[in-house]
Order: C-alpha cells, then structure tokens, then sequence
C-alpha cells in the first residue's frame, strides 16, 4: 500500500480527509485559548511534517488548515492501522539529505519505528535477513515491520541517517515514557530523551482536568447517557483515573474504583470512592472506563457479565486495556455500529448487549475532540521548552542517551505562563522569607521529591 | 409557503430531513434509557401528528424513525421560524372530521396558536376583519398571525372545530405554564390544563439535573472550551440554573449568579456562589449563560464590554433573554459563523468577538442533543399520565377551564417508577410509622407545601 | 419537685447553671453574626420568660448572661426530664395578672403544656376527675400530667387564664408544625398559629444548611472520627437528611439513604446516592444518623448487628427515631460513658459496642451548639416577624384558630434582610420584565406551588 | 525554673494536667480507630519518655492514661514556653546510662535541643563560653539556651552521651523536614534521620486529610461560625492549604488563595479557585488561615484592614506565620479572651475586633483535638516502620548522617495496612501484566518521580 498525498501551491506535502475544510479548521484553531503546537514549532523556525498518534482522534478541519497554511500533514480520523503506520513513515520522510532532526512525540510510536527501523537495518547488516513480518503474532506490529522492511528496500540507509542525524525526542504520554525508560534500561535508546509527562504541569493538569473534561465529553456526544443516579466503575485510580472518577462523582453516578497500588487506592477511599475488584461490580455497573495504562483490564469474560446496554471505553491507553480480540472472536457475538466510534455488541446467549466507545481505543479522542486546548497547552508548552531544550544543547554533551525530566524552574515558568489568562495573581517571596524555608525568591519552590 | 409532505407506504404524512436515517434513528432511539414519549402515546391507542418546540431541538435521525415506523411528523433541524410554524399549523391538521382530541405541549406555541387562531375567527365573525398581521411588531408574531389567516381563508372553521373538540392540554415548561396561567388569569383559556412542570418529579428533575448534564454538553460540543479556571455568570438561580450553576462549578468555574428573588440570591450564597449583578462582572467573566425565562438580561450594551471570546448562551427559555436583535443590528458588527450554532460576532470598535450559541436559543437543544433521555422521561411519564387522566375524565366534568397539577400521589408514582432501573430500594412505613406522622401508609407523603 | 429560682438586682428571675458564666456569656453573644432572638424580642418591647426545647441543647454561658441582662429565663443543659417540663411551666407562669401574651415555640412543647392544661381543667369541671397520670404509658407524658394536675391544684384558673389571653403561637419545627395541624385538623387548637417551619427562608436554610455544619460539628466533637472513608447511612432524606448527606459526602463518606418517599429516594439517587434499607448495610456501615421526625427507625434488633464502635445518632427529631428504650432494656447490655453525651453501649453476645451520641437526643444540641447563629437567624427573623404580624392583627380577626404559613413577600423579605452581611447585590426587574412575566416589581417573585 | 514531677505506683515519672482523669483518657484511646503511637512503641519493646510538640496540643485525659499505664510523659496542654521546653529536656533525660536510643519527632525541637546542646558543648570546650543567653534576640530560643546553659552545668556530658548513643530521628512534619535539609547542607546533622513527611502515606493524606477535617473541627469549636456563605482566604496551597481550602469550599465558603508557586496556583485555578493577593482581598474576606510553612505571612497592617470579627487562624506552621508580636505590640490594641484559644483583639482606630485562634499556633491542635485517629495512624505507622528500620540497621552503616525517605514499598506497606478497616479490596497485577508495565507483581508501583 502507497500513500498518495497531494501538494499545495506552496509545495507543501499533505494527505488529509478533505482540504476545503481549511477555512472552517482556521476559524476553529482560532477560536483556541492557546494551543497551537504545530504552529508555534513553525513560528519558532521548524520545518514540520506531521502525522497523528491515534487512528481516531484527528479533527479533520483542523487538520485542513494547519495542511494549507503551515505543515506537511498525513492524517485523518479513521485511518486504518496500516494508513495510520504509513503516515508516521511519510512524516518521517524528509527525503534524502532531510531531516528530522528532532521528534516530538506522543504515545511513543514515532521512536518506535525509528528505533525498529534501525534495528531491521542492523540485523540484516548482521545476518542478511528483513524481519519475520508474517512470524510476527501482533497484527499491528506485524505491519510496522512490513512498513519497515519496504521502507529498507527503497532506501536501505533511511533509519540509519536518522539514528545520525536525530538530537532527541520529547514525549507526553505515560505510556511513551513507559518504553523509554525500558528502552533507557536496555540500552538501546539511542537519543537523548525528554520526558515531558512527569513534568508536574503535564501530569497533573492533562492527565488530570484534561481527563476530567473529555470523559464526560466522550461519553455524552458517544451516547447521551444520564450520568446522575449510574454506577461507574474506574479501572485505575492515577491522574487519568482521578480526572474521571471526580468527573463521574460531580455528574451524579456513584462511583467504584479498581486499583492494584494501595497508596492510589488509600486515596480514592478517602475521597469517599470504594475499591473493589471488578468480579464485585461487574453485573451491577452501568460505565466502565479503564485508565490504568496496564493491559486485560476488562476481558471478554467480564463483557458477558454485564448489565444490558452497559457502556464501555479506555481513556488510558492502547485500544489491549479492553480485550476487543475477545470480544470481536466470540462466538456468535453481532455487532452493530450505531454511530462511528459507538457500537453495540450483542452476546448471543443472554441478547444482551454492551456498548463500546471508539473500538476500544481513547473514547475521548475517538469519541469527542479530546481535551481542551487550553490544558492541552500545558503539555505543548512543556513541548516546545523541550524541544528548544534540547536543540539549544545539541552538541553540547549536557543531553546523553537516557532520558530527562525538565527542571523544576522550566515546570514552574509553564505555569507561570498560563496564569495571567485566568486572572491570576502572585505573591512574590521577601528575601527574609526565601531565606528562612530555604529557597531562591524566584524559585524552584518546592524539593525534588514533593508531590503537589 | 406551503409546506410539501411525503407519505410513507402506509399513507402516514412526514416531513423530515432524510427518512433514510430511519435506521440510525432507530438504533438510537432502541438505547434510550426509557423516553419515548410520541411511541408510548401512540402504544396507548393514539394517532400521533407531531411537530418541534424549537428550531434547532431535532435529532433529524430520530425523527425519521418516527415517521417510517409511528407517527406523522413535520420537523428537522434548522427550520426557519416560518417553516417551524407551517410546521405546527400541519400537526394539528387532521383534515376535516379529524382531531386533534388532545395536545401535548412544549413551551406553549401549540395552545397558543389554537387560541390565537380561535381569537382570529371569533373576531372575523364579530367584525369581518383578520388579524392586522403587517401591523404587528413582533416578527415571530406577524408569522402566527399570516398562517393563522391563511388557514382561515382555506378552512374557516378550523379552529372552532378544534375548540370544539379539544379535551385538554398537558403542558411541561415553566414558560408554556406560565403563559397557561395567565389565560387563566383572563379568562381566555378554553379548555382543562395540566401543568405538568410544577410536578415535582419534573421540575426538581428535568430542570435541575437535566440542564445540569446538558449545559455542559452543549458548551463542549460548540466550543470545546475549558471550564475549569474559567469564570462563569449564571443569570437567575431558579432550577435550570441551580443546574447550570452547579455544572459549572464541578468542572472547576468560578461562577457568579445574577438574581432578583432575595430567596434565590440567598440559596446561591449559601453554596458558596456570589451573587452580583451582570455590571460587576460582564467585563471579567468567560462564559455567561442566561436561565431566566425572563427577556432582555444580557443586552448588546453588556455584550460590547466583555472579554475577547467570551461565551454567551441560554439555557432557559426563548432567544430574548439575550438581546439578539439589538445584536444583529449593532452597526458594523460582524457575524462569523464558525459552524451551525456557533457564531462570532465582531464589534467594530474593539475588534472583540464574543460567541453566541445557538443564535440565542436553548443552547442545549441547538449544540447538543438536549437533556439525556432518562431525565427527560420523568417529564414524560407526567405528561403521559397528565395525557391519561384528561381523556379518562373526558365529560366528567372532573376538569374545568383552568389549570391543574397533577396530585401528589401521581407524582410520586412518577419517582417511583424509575427508582428500580437506579437498583433502589424502598422501606415501607409500619401502620403505627404512618399514624404517629399523620400520613397513608401508601402515600402521599409530604403535605402540600412541602419544598423537597 | 419544685424549682427553685433566684433573682437578679432588678427582680428578673432565673434559674440557670452558673450566673458566673454572664460575661463569658455576653462576649459570645456579642461575637454571635445576627442571631438573638429573646433579646430581638424584648428589644421590641415584650417582656420575656424563657425555657428550653431540648434538654441538652443550652450554653450555659449565653442562658446566665441572658439571665442578667434580658428575660427571666429557666434552663440548664442536662436537665432531667422532669426539670425540664418543671421549666417550662415556670415560664409560662407569669403569675396572676400576667401574660403569657404569645409564644415562640419551638418543637411544639409549649403549645402542647398549655392545650394540655386546658384540656385537663375542662375535664376535670366536666368529670371532676384529674388526668391519670399512674395509668399513662409513656413516661414523658406521664411528667406532663402530674406537672399540669399540681399545678391545677395551686392554681385552678392558670391555663383558662392563658387560653383567654394568648394571641397565638409561631412554631418553627417539622415536628412542632406536624402537631399543630393535627390539632386543627382534629378541631382542638384554640389559638391562630403561625408554621414558621414552612417559610422557604426557614425550611431550605436551617434544616439544611444548619444541619449540613451542625452534623459535623457534633460528630467531631462527640468522637472525632475520621469520616473520610467511612460508610454513613442517613436515615431520612428531607431537608434535614439532604444536608446530612451532603456534609457526610464532602467529608470524604460513602453516604447511603434510606426513605419511604419515592421521590426524595430519586432525588437521593440524582446526587449519586445509593437508596437502600437499614437491613441491607446495617452490619457493613460505621456512622447511622436519623433525620426522619418519626419514630423507631433505628431498633435495637439493628444495633445489634452493627460493627463495633459503629456510631448511631439522631439529628431529626425526639429520641424515638433510636430505640432508646430497646437499648437501655436490652438484657445484659452495658453502658460506658465516655463523657457527656458519648456513651459506649456494649452487647452481651458480641461484646462489640456501638455508641450513641445525646442519648438519641438532637446530637447537634447535645454533643455542639447546634446550629451557627447566621443560619439560625433566618428562622429567628421569621419567627420576630410572625410575632408581630399576630401582635399587629390581634383582635382584627385576620387569624382564625388555624395554621398559617407566612406570606412569601415576608419570606423574601428574611432572605433580603441577610443578603448584605454576605456582600450580595440584587437585580431589579424592569416593569416591562415584571410585566412579562407576570410579578409585581418587587416581588413576590415566585407563584405559591414553587419549590426553590 | 525547675519542673516538678511525680511517680506512678510502678515507679514511672510523669508530669500531666491531671492523673485522675486516666480513666476517661483510656476510654477515649480504646475508642480512637488505630493510632496509638507511644503504646505501639512500647509494645515493640522500647522505654518511652514523651513530650509535646505544641504547648495547646495535648488532650490532658489521654495524657493522664499514658502516664499511669504506658510511658514517662511531661505535658499539659496550655504550657508556657518555658515549660515546653523544659519538659522536653525532661522527656529527654534518662539519667545517667540512659537513652535515649532514638527520636520521633514532630516539628523537630527535640532534634534542636539535642543539636543546640552538643554544639553549646563543644563551643564550651574550645572557648570556655556558654551562649550569650541574654543577647540572643528570639525570646523562644533565648529559652532553649538558658536550659541547655543550665542542663550542661548540672551535667556536663548529658548531650555528648546524647550524640554518642543516638541511632537516628524520624521526623514528620514539613517544618521539621526542613530542618534536617538544613543541617544536612550545613554538615551539622549528627545522626541519621528518615523524613516520614515525604512519606505518601504522610504527606499526602495526614496534611491534605487531615487539615481538611480539623480545620472545621477547630473552627466551629472555637467559634461556630456559619461557613456557608463567608469568603475564606487560604494563604498557601499546598498539601495542607488544599485540604483547609476543599473543606471551606464544601462548607459553602467562597474561597480565594494566595501563592507564591505557580504551580500550585495553577492548580488551585483549575479547582475554580481564584489566586490572589493577601492586599486584594484583605478588607473583604472574612475567615484567614495560614497554611504556608513560612513566616509573616499575615501582618498587622493587614490585621487592621479586616472587616469587624474577621477570624484569622494559622494551621501551617509556627506562630510566626501570623505577626502575633506586631499584633501583640500594637499601640493601644485591646485583648479580649473569649475563652482559651479564642481572642478578640480590638484595633484603636476602627474599634473593630479580629478574632485569633490559638493565639497563631496550630489552630486544630489549639482549639480542636488535632486529627482525627485513623488519618494519625498512617502518620504513625511510617514513624513506627522507620524506628525499627534505624534499629535494626544500627551499626550497619546502611544509614548515614544524612536525610532519607522511606521506600516506596514500606509507604505502599503503609497504605495497605489500612485497607482492610475501610473494606477495600486490590487486585492483583498478573505476571503478564506487571511485565508489561515493567514492574514487579507486588510493587512498588510506581517510578520515583510519581507525583499521586
């Protein structure tokens, strides 16, 4: 499979849903309190070629107008997994003697195939052979692979020029970060790497309020569904996992917690949220919503369990928290799609149905339009400090090949950034007052290790 | 304008945005949790012709379920106040010899336009004169009056008949009751009305928590916005927006209430939320929401002093709670519609914009799908009960030219209907339980002026 | 048993725990936000004798310092039931010549002595036979008895005397308002009474907000228990147990409900409250609070089942909402007191305890001060204000002997009265608004079957 | 001044308020929910000598059970400094051969002393000079060193054996922690110390939680003031300042907080919290509390600004964070004390009062009992898990002069213990799973930058 992509007038690559829709995107994207990463990394001299990290969270106007006016895009929402992986190889594209230079990341899949990419590269240096697509169990990673090993014939030494040329990564999700630090472990990460998740401004305020939004947004435009007077059960009591349940709490259901930590779930107890397992509530709940970013969260087996016209979704992570394997290879099942990304699955023993949200994958992205930009440009600024981070040291040495979370000062000034538009006022430290709790008047205020 | 109706193969009269969305319809209408007003009535035995409330309200899939499978319709999303009146003048046509025995009704338009059309025809007979329709100031008004004098050139005794034949109204608004009351007051009402928004199980219900769910629903769907760390003014804190106020402030507003009741004001004070006037704060706020079922509270005048891209919405009755005339007549301002139902409108002399949802209509209804369906069968299982009652007491003489409530013990069959689709359970009073506090065991329970 | 009393320099007098606590007393009083209702009273020119409604709920200090300064005043907190009732007769018993003019009650205790007396003396010259006061089952009632007959015997004409001259009563309680409509109802009241319980200012604010701190204020006092992650059932889910609930929730509990009432048990389940019977949790939960204003809600056959150290207590209405006797007669029971009010009783069987708070008396009166003044002054301000309505329209006939609720331009005028102390502005209705929708200018702004 | 001690039968020292009231104080223990410090010490073995932290903390019946049946104690509540101090160096004090072995600490005074007085040693031996008690400008630590001057006469060695046989501190509070960063930087710090602050189960549940609970208790016991309605301004709004402002919230306060940290600004935006100065909000506010950990925070000039009866309170930290001494020296200011740790202080000028609590201590322990039981015992736990992590690590040079947090899994141990009391269950993660996510089945759970 090839990607066909169009040009602009300016010569600027793209393949999106429907380009006339650049005029309705434009007057979107201005509506937007702060958030324009893409636009911003232009304003500040990149060149830009951009692809999504989700096959269902694209908002093609968007996407109409940034094509237009800004950058290389190759996206659209409902991609298939084999589109979604051959627009990250064409953004990655830059043609002989381009770049990257530098990858911003979200989910990580971008350093994947990179990483991949020069591994494939390496192994059939070593051993002569391509990577064993069709030996490979995975049906997704089965076509990374393909893309990867197609990618090598045309041009044997694309992955390797990037290993070359690339500065570094900054990544924004839980998940992302997960791999790279197993990668750090491994020692096979071969940039340095910025994790802009555990930056307190990302973490606790995307993962947080971002969620505490869009779960409700989701499930709303997906179903309509009265949340006062429900049951909901939150696989998972983290950030994500807090965002939703406080959410869930403030719209009326009563809510119920699963955990495996028991200091996340010590929390959820004393917000009044009981913790049980999901075999305790499984036939009683109305929602379901996973969020631990862990794997075989809510299996087939519980789906049976469940009341009829139960609703199910993941905002947490990969489309594995729920087992849509098992539920699309159950026998005699029937699906019924109501709307996209919402579909009925019917169980042929009790005819009861549940409902799944975005196919398993973020109900929010899938669903609705994820999260607000203005929290959203907590992250992105947390982004763009990164980046220019790590450009402004590329060749210094300061940057190894591990990854880093950005001081405490870069966390604190993202904030600062932010809190004139709420009308935010600050108190400023004496001197005498600084001195006495040991800290510098203009910051860093807090010790590594506080909380928040 | 006349109004072009299809049939469906069994001779039922629609006029719908696309009947080939009859399926979608359906699989929609098959998860609502319970509210299925017009099929409920048409189970009951009736011969259902329907049409809107408002403009925007429809769910064009939904409707075209209805009209393939149960009742004639004539509605769709965006019709033009001309448009949504043929509309209603086509529901209560039944040809001649034909209904409509009763209405149900939404905001009122239905009873007043038989009143109106009536008033025209009693008026005609005494001075063989129609309505001085280009005399009228009101444009919406002027739209009644033509239809009701074309109608009368084509069938005169149209109205008379349905007067004739009428045997009540159900009526579920404060706005539709409020209206009932003061025909009442005049003596003009013509026949028995139940006002079913004084139930309890309505009001408390629909208003409070339905608004509670949608307000948020339709600010999410027009603008994405991010409510936490916002300011949000709610003008008038009476159930819709005790609702709105709430929401609000659980996604993490700073809410402000505007009121005239000193009652209100106080219940706002004691849950923490200032009460001011729109002055103080119309140059601060973000997001502003009118509930007041009064006209004229937020006026161009406040509309020019607000911050750049302040939101502005209703949620509670007709467009005249914010000033839309005085709006699209400010001279130089400048309308950009970013998509339907959500405009910006540019002041000449500031280059401010403000956003204006639903072109000053019910918010909830025009950018998102309305209040979810198992609050919205509260209101209708009193209408269908108040609907029950009427036609049961035809001739009886049970129910006279005035407006009722329906009796606590119905209202409290409402509650309990849907107590054990939430897994609720009740305890019973011990006869002693019930002497001891001067009730039946069975109900009802609370004298008549309790507040709940 | 008599009691006897003393006297101030200028005669008032008094009987009260220490007359030594009047300067403490006073500077509380004066830190007190608005609320001092006998000194209100006397101000406007009464002459005041003044007992108690609870026998726990008095400050000593405050009763002293009123003592010195006011009204002749017959209180203590701890009294014994008899001291109690002895009190209130003291109260009523202006001596020969003298009033009482009107009573402010406040559970109904006042009411009941006089109507009581009165009964017993037109019995006694009907039958010339005393009430039987051995053969009255219910020990309370029996004190009320012997009280009336002694004082029959030393003063024959006392309670003919007061029925003469009262003007009536204003009554701010469910269970004192319950009463008196029974008494209308079966034709015995003999004075015009005013339900000053039914004011929306009243009714919505104190039992609400005033129980929503107060609930609190005496659980931590009585046994600083952590709430936050504890299980709370609330008995009741009026305006009482609403504001029990909400308290409990926000402090981190998982509240449950029980009710008889379908549509209260909805509204429970709006606010993602479960609603289930005492059966159903009694052996799982840790805090039971009652707030019904009927009896025997929580027996002894419950207390017995409940975990140990699980905390039973009463905010609605008299003790028998707990089985107090069950308990007290349990065999083999034992009762540790902690301190005053906190008492351990421990099960035979199971030597598990549980503790019960003011003996199953109002907790709030028992184990705090009750509710904060600012709350409290609400219903005081309706209660001043029923006072001189029936003061200014003695003698006009305006009142029958029958029930009355204020008129709602009164209760929004107790709300306004408050709104400044809380920096609160209101918006005036223009005449074309008011006009539009039907209120006079000024208010009242709400019709009659309004729920706030 | 000396202080006086008695014996128990048994021979154990103890200086309290009252041994008569044992047996009321050991009903109390038997009642608290898990969080028997010293008696869990002692149970493990250990000889116990105990002081207090804060001259208003202590609940003098639970002291007076101590004494007679668990440990040496020296302590009353409403000590003046003197006494304080001395009763530390008493709880501190063997004898000769004695211990102590170990420290718990909170606030860190103990581990001052024991510091100040190895240091005044030393400068002894170099110089022949005790400290210059008298020219030292801070009246308390002017104290400290008159007793360590008048200890080290009497006994010479009594800190260098302290110094000697000293295995290490836990210490857990923010203040104390500070503290020991201090003397860490500072190369003073002579033992190990494990800060149980940093704790999760610590800081994020006894300062969040637990504020969040006390900070009402001690509000409405010192003043029952309506909450509902008020504006509460809360400076600082970390872990303690976000439990004082969600508790004042949820009462119905409108709350404002002030900060220095943009993070925490942004936070306390998000929850629909305002940020602003102490200047902007000072003359409208109504209740103060401090919550910082620094010093000045609430000034006289700003005191003098407030509206009449405003109450300011500190929960924070020491009295330094309100400017107790410029109030104090205040030309012509008037002290009125209401009852013991409740104070109007009338201002000349504007003969308006300000009410302190606890005269700028720590309002919860002054005017409250503290936290409640169950939240102390997560505290607690770490404080007991780190003593037996320094002894049985004593000697084995595992722990160094230095500062350290306790593991995450000994603080996810923490949480688990408590589980069961609140009715919680976990899941556990599969082999599959925890790979997965790269940890191990049974934690710890979480990397070390988590921020929970």
């Amino acid at each position: 499979m090839a990607l066909t992509v169009s040009k602009t007038p300016t010569g600027s690559e793209y393949k999106v849903k429907d380009i006339s829709q650049a005029k309705f995107g434009r007057l979107e994207i201005e509506l937007a309190e702060t958030a324009i990463l893409i636009e911003t990394v232009t304003a500040l001299g990149a060149e830009v070629r951009w692809c999504s990290c989700n096959i269902f969270s694209t908002q093609d106007h968007a996407t109409a107008a940034i094509a237009r006016d800004s950058a290389a895009v190759f996206v659209w929402k409902g991609e298939s997994l084999e589109e979604y992986w051959r627009c990250m190889e064409k953004a990655l594209d830059w043609g002989p003697g381009g770049g990257p230079d530098m990858v911003v990341d979200d989910g990580g899949d971008a350093t994947l195939l990179i990483h991949e990419g020069v591994k494939a590269k390496e192994e059939y240096e070593k051993s002569g052979k391509f990577p064993d697509v069709n030996g490979c169990e995975n049906g997704e990673f089965r076509i990374v692979l393909r893309i990867i090993k197609d990618g090598l014939l045309v041009d044997p030494t694309r992955y390797r020029r990037m290993k070359k040329r690339l500065v570094g990564v900054s990544e924004e999700t839980t998940t992302g970060v997960k791999r790279l630090y197993q990668m750090q472990a491994n020692g096979t990460l071969f940039f340095p790497a910025i994790n802009v998740n555990d930056s307190v401004t990302k973490s606790k305020f995307d993962n947080l309020y971002g969620c505490q939004h869009s779960l409700l947004d989701g499930l709303m435009r997906a179903t309509n569904v009265m949340i006062a007077g429900k049951i909901a059960v939150v696989c998972g009591y983290g950030d994500v996992g807090k965002g939703c349940a406080v959410a869930l709490k403030q719209a009326g259901a009563r809510v119920i917690v699963t955990e495996i930590d028991p200091i996340c779930a010590l929390q959820a107890l004393m917000e009044g949220i009981p913790v049980l397992t999901l075999e305790d509530v499984v036939s009683e709940a109305d929602i379901f919503v996973t969020t631990t970013g862990n794997k075989n969260i809510i299996m087939v087996h519980h789906m049976k369990l469940m009341k009829n016209n139960a609703i199910v979704c993941n905002i947490g992570h990969f489309d594995n928290e729920i087992d849509m394997h098992g539920l699309e290879t159950y026998p005699g099942v029937k699906r019924i799609t109501i709307k996209p990304q919402t579909d009925c699955w019917v169980f042929p023993e009790t005819n009861n149905s549940i409902i799944v949200l975005a196919e398993g994958r973020l109900m929010n992205l899938g669903c609705a339009t994820g999260h607000p930009s203005f929290v959203m440009s907590y992250s992105f600024t947390n982004q763009v400090i990164a980046q220019l981070e790590l450009w402004k040291e590329k060749g210094t040495g300061k940057y190894e090949k591990t990854v880093y979370v950005l001081p405490k000062h870069l966390d604190e000034k993202v904030a600062a950034l932010h809190l004139g538009k709420l009308g935010a006022k600050l108190i400023k430290l004496t001197p005498a007052q600084a001195t006495y709790i040991s800290v510098p008047v203009d910051g860093p205020y807090k010790p590594p290790q506080y909380k928040y």
